[in-house]
């Protein structure tokens, strides 16, 4: 596949996304964003070494000043006090409301610069250039900007939308193995909430997919954007629709906290959630059991977790609750409704616990 | 005067002020915004002994379901930590999507809450009930949230628009002397910048406001309100017009964090800020010294100090070199370019150093 570029169309906050080969390095991207002002790269102690010098040269040459932000890597620091290492390198700086933070790393680091340039002075500019296969086709794009509450994932956030993102195939090629099987959890998730043809696509190329084959991470990129940008573009603040990309989030999400963050990545936490709410889904009538099957070993063959700690079924339940789709301490799912369709709605608690039964190793 | 009702006009985030006396008990005022929805009542432990129950009982009779978050008081605590607390108190109480912070205090607790609602679970509603008289003319009006950080002041923030700011001017009774005249600085501001017959009109009954005369502390508030709608209407996110309302904010957020967050109030840093501004808008041409004479004289009646406080011209430069308007590195004032006009401008720092040895007391 050539480069291609996509638009999420947010009025006159939109944006493009480019997708490429080596695209890391091509500071025509940047220089409308950049020229004349100070950017500072938001990245981590594994990227760092990795991308930042071809990034910051690129910047350097689209007529940016640029200064490097280095946080600690992982889930577990996506907290206030990583946050604050942000404002302090910027403060210190004295960055201006001009500045534009550019974010190169995966989705903690994204969120974490995304929410900085949400608040920092009321808000600065912010490009996302993401480097793993979970940011590329889901966080970087569509403003959701957040850090971690001891208490809940993301609950401390804000939507905020960049002004481009870059997502550099090349990158891929890094990916330590886990992190490509929870990138692609994101990508399997599109085809229940949304589109059938692609998930068949990717049943048909997992193989090439975990082999990292260019042309086929390419695809799955460019149709994974494709699809979040379309829903973002509906409903920016999810105030209804965009709840579907939520899809297995409801049970991960409480696996990520249940265990403590940064145990399980994202990606698997999701990958395993995603096997809950099939199973969930088929007890409330919306597919039958061959579809959850189907479901469950792809998620298996992208080297996934199928089978969820032993929290015990009242702390699942208890970490559901303060999800941010809950209303009145009722747990609201994401469930398919039929195959590439799905809706947000409560359940009975008993089936739930039915499926965390079936669902978690046991205690 | 009886009741007033003005608008904050900014399309579909468009919100009314209700000016009065008594207002905090009027369920009606707050019914449409909170009916059969979770509230969460924001305050300090100075206010809510004096105020809390009753708001609570309006808001209970307006059909909310309330939870009351006491913060320490005072702008010293205006920071992460402080933040926190709110977030924990949310969370553990597991409130959801719809709950409505309803921020009850002064500028320190309007704006922690106004932040706290504009990331809790991505933003959530909120209405502003301001109990101070700085925040009834100023704060609670506009969308500005904001935390300190150490190196500087308000540096971590939002806009985000209240859905209703009410302004019980009962309450202005109960405020200590220095928080009186901390907002009366605020109300002086809106002459020199906008309008000159205000500017006559509070020289005209600055007595009658520091004595508390309801009808003078009414039309104080209601013009002070009815500036700062107008220019919040043509500029919410400050792009242009909003920043001349940070008139003496520059040199004032500069003793405010070179003292230590707290040691002076913000609006006594204003006020003497103020008569720094002047003095400095005199170097530039746009005023004479008879203005600055009147304008100091109105500071001083009013309660406020005149004289900086002694930090050195070098530090009060570093200080102010990290305010929000400049650029690269270069301070940007508010000045007044003609009486009832302001506009945001660089200075010589020789000017500005001349100010300073005029303007503070000996080191």
């Amino acid at each position: 596949m050539s480069d291609a570029t996509l638009e999420v169309a947010l009025g006159d906050r939109s944006y493009p996304i480019h997708i490429g080969a080596s695209l890391i390095g091509r500071a025509a991207l940047y220089a409308p964003h950049v020229r004349g002002r100070r950017a500072a790269v938001v990245t981590n102690t594994t990227v760092a070494p990795l991308y930042a010098e071809a990034l910051e040269a690129a910047l350097g040459a689209a007529g940016a000043t640029c200064q490097r932000i280095v946080l600690p890597d992982g889930e577990a620091r996506k907290d206030w006090q990583t946050l604050n290492l942000i404002f302090d390198a910027l403060l210190q700086a004295q960055a201006d409301r001009r500045t534009v933070l550019v974010a190169l790393g995966g989705g903690v680091v994204g969120d974490m610069a995304g929410f900085a340039a949400a608040t920092y002075q009321r808000g600065i500019a912010h490009l996302q250039v993401p480097t793993t296969l979970l940011a590329q086709v889901d966080s970087s794009v569509g403003g959701k900007t957040a850090i971690n509450h001891p208490l809940g994932k993301n609950m401390i956030g804000a939507f905020y939308q960049p002004q481009l993102v870059v997502c550099d195939l090349a990158t891929l090629q890094t990916l330590p193995p886990r992190e490509l099987s929870a990138g692609l959890a994101e990508v399997i998730k599109y085809g229940p909430i949304h589109d059938m043809a692609f998930f068949d696509w990717i049943e048909a190329n997992i193989d090439a997919l975990v082999a990292r084959e260019p042309a086929a991470l390419a695809y799955a990129v460019k149709r994974s954007c494709e699809i979040k940008a379309l829903v973002v573009g509906q409903d920016e603040r999810e105030t209804g629709l965009r709840a579907i990309l939520n899809f297995g989030h409801t049970f991960g999400h409480a696996i990520e906290s249940g265990l403590g963050y940064g145990e399980w990545l994202h990606g698997e936490a999701v990958g395993c959630g995603m096997v809950m709410a099939a199973r969930l889904s088929q007890r409330l009538g919306g597919v039958d059991a061959a579809f959850v099957e189907r479901l469950t070993r792809l998620i298996e063959r992208a080297g996934l977790p199928i089978v969820g700690p032993a929290l015990g079924a009242d702390r699942y339940l208890e970490l559901m609750r303060v999800d941010k789709k809950s209303e009145a301490g009722e747990i609201r799912f994401v469930v398919i409704d039929r195959p590439g369709s799905a809706l947000v709605r409560s359940a009975p608690d008993a089936l739930v616990r039915e499926v965390l039964a079936q669902s978690c190793a046991a205690q």
